[in-house]
């Protein structure tokens, strides 16, 4: 069993990466849910859409979010009925949300809701929300307090972020099959997306971070910091508000209490050799995945490095 | 000021020639809701929205239903999803309909919904729904109980129907400003539509029938029957389940209790100076629609019935 922990639209590019190279069952997919966002009445969850999409083929590859060739006439027709029109929703996309939406609004789980529309969708791995619970990442900036969604597509990102916070975290229990997959896993992998709003959420959920802890697999994670900046958006930024230093020993920090191995860009091979520790391995690889070619590639070095014998697991 | 009773797609025409000569500020269009259909989560309101589209010319001229110029990409992605797909809601009607289902969640009643529409969609004359509350319209058929759409849209109305009731009609109140528009009114007009699933609805709303028993207004009618069958749709078979003629006669037989002028198709020639009254006047005139002028002529002829002298009423 290979278990992924991804949010975020760049996060995506390495879980296609590994559904080339690894059988669709023994994959699963577990997905940052406090982003999601109701939106013209209607549940949408970003991330696991992206992943849906990304897995299925759907995938807008220009844009790296919502649907391939997709239109927006609807969201041109809601500006004119005076409704909000600052995130886009797509004419093909916007029947995910609707059919996500009739699901939960029938009682089914977010849970049952994703495994349906990725049956639908015909997407073999398992697709697995964080939590069935609702948790929303909320961030205080200076412009006061807002959702992520609100920060990151609204304010592209700009305001100063002075803290951020999982509201319903604490209520919130891991989804079905998520601490089940840690426990039974071999490798489990963190994809290149930001520590703190992306993969924050995931690990906030109780009982998730234990699992990890405790989990015989062996722990990797692709940096979402080259340089000490962010491939894209704020990783840097709000690394830096945790107070880490927003280079591969801030994504160490991140994931300290269960990380085995860090897979760094080579272009950070000098912080690489310092960061090295009995406890961390850190390995460099070419991490910028612009091709089919180049997510498979990573892919396979990430599950290469969590096979190595060396294992620093008891 | 002018009041007119419509449901259907056909009675729209009607509306669109009133539209060509009054001013806006004195029409007001009552509209049947028995039709209404929760469909993918949204509530939509067919009569309305035709309605609407016909007063702001968003209105398909060639489906007669639905928004000029849609695409049906959602729905075609809806199909590939699972959700049912025999309504079709284009992408950009869409909006509508989430529109209201937002408004609606957010506490604003169905009349509010409307016309903060149909403010969006830049309409003069006012536009209610007949009632805030839920009344369904549901056919005993030989296919078991179905709503109006199931009947209408989905079995292309051709299953018997036994019975016609509309569910939670006792309960329903006018909408607001419908009786009032009914008490104020100078003329009050019914489109060429289905007495009994179009119109029918209205009337069965406790209060609507009495405020037109007892209105000072001209009350005509137009007919939806022509040489004993309907122009569309299944008017003149319902009309006959109903026990009425499905001609003139049962038009009149429909509206007995309050109608003072009868518009007949130049084809009920014969018929209407037969039906003509004490009571009852009986004009003839073309009925049928088929241009911009044809719809403004009918209406001129309507509103001139209503205005003559000989007015009926005491």
């Amino acid at each position: 069993m290979i278990v992924v922990f991804t949010g975020g639209t760049g996060g995506t590019k390495l879980v296609q990466g590994l559904q080339q190279v690894v059988a669709p069952e023994v994959l699963t997919v577990i997905v940052n849910t406090g982003d999601d966002i109701e939106w013209w009445g209607l549940h949408v969850s970003p991330d696991v859409d992206s992943v849906l999409y990304g897995l299925s083929g759907l995938l807008s590859t220009e844009r790296g979010w919502g649907v391939e060739n997709d239109s927006f006439r609807c969201l041109e027709q809601m500006k004119q009925l005076g409704q909000p029109s600052w995130f886009s929703l797509g004419d093909l996309d916007l029947a995910t949300h609707l059919t996500r939406t009739v699901l939960l609004r029938a009682g089914r789980s977010l849970t049952e809701a994703t495994a349906e529309l990725a049956r639908k969708m015909g997407i073999g791995p398992r697709v697995l929300p964080m939590s069935d619970e609702r948790v929303s990442t909320m961030l205080d900036t200076g412009m006061g307090t807002l959702t992520f969604q609100e920060y990151f597509v609204r304010e592209r990102h700009q305001v100063e972020v002075h803290r951020v916070e999982f509201e319903g975290v604490a209520k919130a229990r891991p989804a079905l099959g998520v601490t089940e997959s840690i426990d039974a896993a071999e490798a489990i992998i963190f994809v290149p997306s930001n520590p703190v709003t992306s993969i924050g959420p995931i690990l906030a959920v109780p009982g998730i971070r234990d699992a990890l802890r405790r989990t015989k697999a062996t722990i990797a994670a692709v940096s979402p910091v080259i340089g000490g900046a962010a491939v894209s958006g704020p990783a840097a930024a709000l690394m830096r508000m945790m107070g880490w230093p927003s280079t591969i020993a801030g994504v160490a920090i991140a994931y300290e209490d269960f990380l085995d191995v860090l897979i760094a860009d080579r272009a950070d091979e000098a912080e690489a050799e310092h960061l090295q520790s009995g406890k961390l391995r850190v390995l460099c690889t070419n991490t910028i995945m612009n091709s089919r070619d180049g997510k498979r590639e990573l892919a396979r070095f990430t599950l290469n490095a969590c096979a190595t014998p060396q294992s620093t697991k008891p």
